[in-house]
């Protein structure tokens, strides 16, 4: 529980370190400030040198989480109140985090299920642009498993073309052509019953808004964002 | 001495939080990368509470040294190599920083000084755009003493209005007039004798490019971002 007003907030960051600055920069943004001294504190740990996630998750790369406890560690000796790490496929490893340290640790997938659920009260089946250390440790399946909401996820070939985009995004590469691909790949979901589309990556908006899916798009970054914001200046966290 | 490769950079940030986000933007863009691995580690403290720079040179505000202090001491615990600050004015309380760590502090006020004479050895006069803490507490005329070279700064009504304008940059408002009004007050300066404008605020950067003015634009925030990078990556620091 964060009761604190004006709480710190430590980022796990650098996974990667674009989505970490579309992060900070929807944070600054979404926060009312008429001076400086009203923005959040935010201690950010941009380190692009955590382990590859989604090699880990599929067994072919090191485990990030010795490194991800170290930061959380870390930051919590910074001056952390609670902390947040805006890659969702980074959270197959949040046990490792929560156990490293004594503050809360407000995660992005269960955030965005209950904005999705706040939103779609409704809904039968959600459609997750995830990677595949995402997919494969089933978070957001885990994470709608009681609300009777059924995921679809990108599956053979779009899978791969889905991690390949990611490549791409991670090298600086925000073309159209890589937009593109990623509607082809979110209408393939659509086209497999998905009502929503869930941003359940945080390189996906980096290249892609909600005028570029035939359904309501909920981007996982302006969740956290928005959560972050609200837990860092007198909201209480359910983490 | 920096001498470690892949150096781990801390930075004194929220000063303000706008000008720490173009600085984190412009390290990541100026970072030849193909994946996250090869990015920068920063650790970013932006923390917006620190007390104004600008009153506290003035002698109207609590100073910020031991806020700034603590900070260093934090990053320096967190595992940074060495430190850097985004923000000209703040740099009046350099002493307190350097005195709190082991660990190198990269002057942003010392690293654009040697840019300028790089670039422009046969220079006699430069102007700054700076804050009325960084003018009054001489920072850039200091640090050019010994280079014979001139420092021009806003006085009279054209430091009240650079004053009015950083506040409006950080509330937000990056418009067109805030940018038309900053080119006057460097044409002011170039009126003056100025060959060379410095942008010796890290707001400045937020409205003003060198297509803006007259002669050539020595950005201090850029100049930061370049040696930040080379020093992170095995370059050694002067510091």
């Amino acid at each position: 529980m964060i009761n604190k007003k004006y709480a710190t907030v430590g980022v796990l960051g650098g996974l990667g370190p674009g989505a970490t600055l579309d992060f900070f920069a929807k944070v600054l943004e979404n926060t009312p400030a008429a001076t400086d001294q009203d923005h959040v504190h935010l201690i950010i740990d941009n380190n692009p040198q955590v382990p590859d996630r989604n090699a880990a998750v599929a067994g072919t790369g090191p485990s990030p989480a010795p490194m991800l406890a170290e930061m959380a560690k870390r930051l919590e000796n910074a001056g952390a109140d609670f902390l947040v790490m805006p890659c969702n496929a980074a959270h197959a490893f949040e046990d490792a985090i929560a156990g490293a340290v004594s503050i809360p640790f407000v995660s992005i997938i269960k955030e965005t299920r209950d904005e999705v659920m706040r939103s779609f009260p409704d809904i039968k089946c959600a459609g997750v642009l995830a990677s595949s250390g995402c997919i494969d440790a089933e978070l957001y399946k885990r994470a709608f498993v009681d609300k009777g909401v059924q995921i679809v996820v990108p599956t053979g070939a779009d899978r791969d073309t889905f991690m390949q985009l990611l490549c791409k995004i991670k090298s600086g590469n925000q073309s159209g052509d890589i937009k593109r691909t990623m509607q082809v790949i979110a209408a393939g979901l659509i086209a497999r019953g998905a009502e929503i589309i869930v941003a359940g990556c945080t390189e996906v908006p980096l290249v892609l808004d909600e005028t570029d899916v035939a359904r309501p798009l909920v981007n996982s970054t302006d969740v956290l964002v928005t959560r972050t914001i609200d837990y860092a200046q007198g909201g209480s966290s359910s983490a």
